[in-house]
């Protein structure tokens, strides 16, 4: 199927609707950038690659790391991982301290905040470098040894999360935080500063499109069975409380970043990433939704 | 593939383990049930037939019935349906009032018991009579005259429904019921009081995984986008609280009741109904949920 | 001490500022008052009157006789009463619903809709004509054969009353309701709209200053003790979610209703009436709020 | 009135019935502590003395503190105060990070661990040495320069305190926290680490039986309104999820701690400490609650 032609026509389409959303501004770093920035990315499992607009300009994924740190944690800890997250949707957002409470300071699933502190927990444990070694990692799937953090931004959070301080500080008086808060916290906001372009993104997530074994070495990353469960948990958790529309209206397992970046898959086929940074009222990139929707919609193939 | 081998010893290793699950004993209908029963019976779209055990025996669909009534109500209704009902999971069950008044009577989604009773107003309002126009709608996507509502069970249900009752009665002060309660009441119990066998079950929802074509007859019964969009909403919502586990493990949309029954399909390939009365703590079929999660094991082949 | 010159003090001094809220208009029978309207009576337990303004005139006191059927309840039931409602105030008032199913159909407290159903629930047990007797039992507590329900704001009740079938039929679910729902709907319904004056309002409250003993009759309708307790629960739960800030400024037992009504007692001095029914945000007399404020002020007595 | 002889009968009858509470043991400071032990003291605004038992024995007083931050705080801000915290009871001690949530970081009361920290924060801001200004107001009020925080027990705390952590960084995320985190932590824990024997407690919260003068020195501590606004929270908030039983069965303003303490005051009256370790469920003294509704009984006189 010829990608390009299809990413040509949806964005024509959607210039002709005006891009509502709000750019991130919690931190300057993410305030700053272009709202007008458009950019997608599509690698086959055969390595054929199809892209539009500012597909090649790097830009913050935010959440989208928490995917790669939950590949890195389950593939260390097996099943056993799940005795500390649970893999159900969240529910609304307004209520994620009350949940941690009543569940007893259990996340819901690995993809919200409070989850991917706990798996930032423990990485920190077994980890000899933390940040070097998760990194090492992330360039290993990727194919890309540029990949890298970004310090500025990760300073930046650090400055202004006290929410997350607020649900460690929460998780590790019912005992689910092992190691020192702030040594967590650290590697939490590193994690979330990754900075990729669609390519590189595309590419870093195509060995969940191929049962587990990446594509640009043919080495296993994790296990079929994982690998599929992993597409799972995108599937029910990987929006917020928008997970339910976004399988509705698009059909793939992905995950969005507060950056403006959305990475999805259809296993055997393909990893497609798109980035626009104007975030609808969930935190999700409005156009970069928008645009998934229509294009499994023209491309008649999604997972149902 | 030979599923029927693939039944048999998926039996036999669920017979080493207990089965521990408790039956629903909320009306006695239900708790009268011998809760050793099983059946399982999978219908390909090319109309192949494989069964193992108590496939043939009637048992009381219950909530598996709301996504009947959803397709016949998106059919009728189009886009506009999601006005008054999400497509969001529901988060843990015990804040369904709670999350019905955050939302002022607008249900997560149309398979908890709040969504299905909107969905029973809406088809109140527009079936000239509406439990007889519902039955043949349903007899005709099964292929067969003889499914029919229980009466002793609707009846019981009416008894012991006061919680149903409190969320009507919440959804009409906000405006969201527009039918009277008793009918809408009256019409909800009867639905959710229907009987199938495993093979009827199969069979009703095999135009699931046909992009919503009726085998059976060749006739569309819903558009393939809206057969996609009904098969997303099994997927995230299906289950209760357990709809990320079952997306986790199973990695198929489907739905289950509190009367042991789980339909289940994979697009484009089969539908799948399995029975087991006794339930888990979240309320679906233990026994079934375990079946499915060796099915897709075994078979290798999910969403996913 | 001579309250008609402090009544006529504050109320010029209320008059410079303009009095902002808005009447109840769920009932047309409510929204129909006039806004103006404005009237307060105090009663001294050795039976002197003041009066102000509007002091005369009939208004609907709606929550206010929640108390009433509390003192009759408790009078029958003893300390048993509170297996089934507690004693706590409610905390904000969007979660009633959800805090309703936390404690398993136990209401916080007998003064908010779901405890004062629960009331309602046991006087329509043991009362053998319940609709008259209750109004036997207020008539004769005021001294006063003229005070009735209004059956035409019952009817309205009744027809807008979705949200108490709501909260009855969840509390019916968990066992809590022992009636047929309808039957103690109706009387709850009637309750709510007894009519009084502030003069009558004023003198029926009289006994709860009194330790328990009617003034004008010389008898007792409940113990000290009861009395006592009965006033504490007015402290701690007569307000809904504005319990804390009525102590907090006006530091006095008391009952508001949504017909713009306030009653409070100061023990072995007074019972005092105030009637203007514009309601501030939480549901509560505006104006009365402020002249009871005032009031304790200037008198420089209160309870603390 | 001898007061002696009510407290030997009183304990007489006590002893009689088991004491079932548990001590608090979330830090092995007060974890060591006797559970038999029992102290009572009771000043009059005379200055009469009356007590019984172990009542010269030092205990840590705990959130009893929170009263003395506030009354500093308050004598402070003034009515400005309360746009940074309210005056509403809490409700259920389960939702605390829910609430604090839903009001945007405004506590519902300052007795509440969320409230006492803004208190602490306010106080830190203003406060030149705000840890030896604190305790030489708590040392002027009490009439003895010997008064002092337990650093042991402070430090315990400060180990433990993830909880609070997490409250205070949720607030500081909202803006409702101006100093340094770990400063006002600081300043919280010493706070709640104050010891006083129950004579020492009895005489400090004079002052406010006696409409804010300090009967020590004459002195005015805060103005009458205040001092009965005090009073007033103390009443609607003192007892945690517990202030209504507490009004309902002793009706007296009154704070508890978790080490077991209770003080209460009868305007005009008297001032009374009483100690007993063992806690109830909701986290306050069994036998001084139970201590004290016999007490009030037996005098027939509270506030209402």
């Amino acid at each position: 199927m010829n990608y390009n032609k299809i990413f040509s026509k949806i964005s024509r389409q959607l210039n002709k609707t005006e891009d509502t959303g709000e750019v991130a501004t919690y931190i300057p770093e993410l305030g700053n950038v272009d709202p007008t920035k458009f950019g997608v990315h599509l690698t086959t499992i055969n390595q054929q690659h199809y892209h539009f607009g500012d597909s090649e300009e790097k830009f913050s994924i935010q959440s989208i790391a928490k995917v790669l740190a939950l590949v890195l944690a389950y593939k260390q800890e097996g099943e056993k991982l799940w005795e500390r997250v649970g893999v159900e949707p969240s529910g609304t957002s307004f209520n994620s301290l009350f949940q941690l409470e009543f569940s007893k300071g259990i996340p819901r699933n690995p993809l919200i905040n409070s989850g991917a502190l706990v798996i930032s927990d423990i990485l920190v444990g077994y980890l000899k470098n933390p940040k070097n070694d998760f990194i090492a990692f992330v360039r290993s799937i990727s194919g890309n040894s540029d990949i890298d953090y970004c310090s500025r931004i990760a300073e930046s959070e650090k400055l202004t999360g006290f929410r997350n301080a607020a649900l460690i500080n929460l998780m590790k008086s019912f005992g689910n935080i092992k190691n020192d808060i702030d040594v967590v916290l650290d590697f939490y906001f590193n994690l979330c500063s990754i900075e990729m372009t669609c390519k590189e993104l595309s590419q870093t997530f195509l060995f969940l499109a191929a049962y587990g074994v990446n594509p640009h070495t043919n080495e296993r990353v994790i296990s079929i069975s994982k690998s599929k469960r992993v597409n799972a948990i995108m599937q029910t958790c990987g929006f917020y409380d928008e997970a339910g529309e976004f399988t509705f209206k698009v059909g793939l397992p992905g995950k969005s970043g507060v950056g403006g970046g959305i990475v999805a898959i259809l296993p055997q086929k393909y990893s497609i990433a798109v980035w626009s940074p104007r975030l609808n009222k969930k935190g999700n990139s409005s156009k970069g939704i928008k645009f998934l929707e229509l294009f499994t919609t023209e491309t008649e193939i999604s997972i149902f």
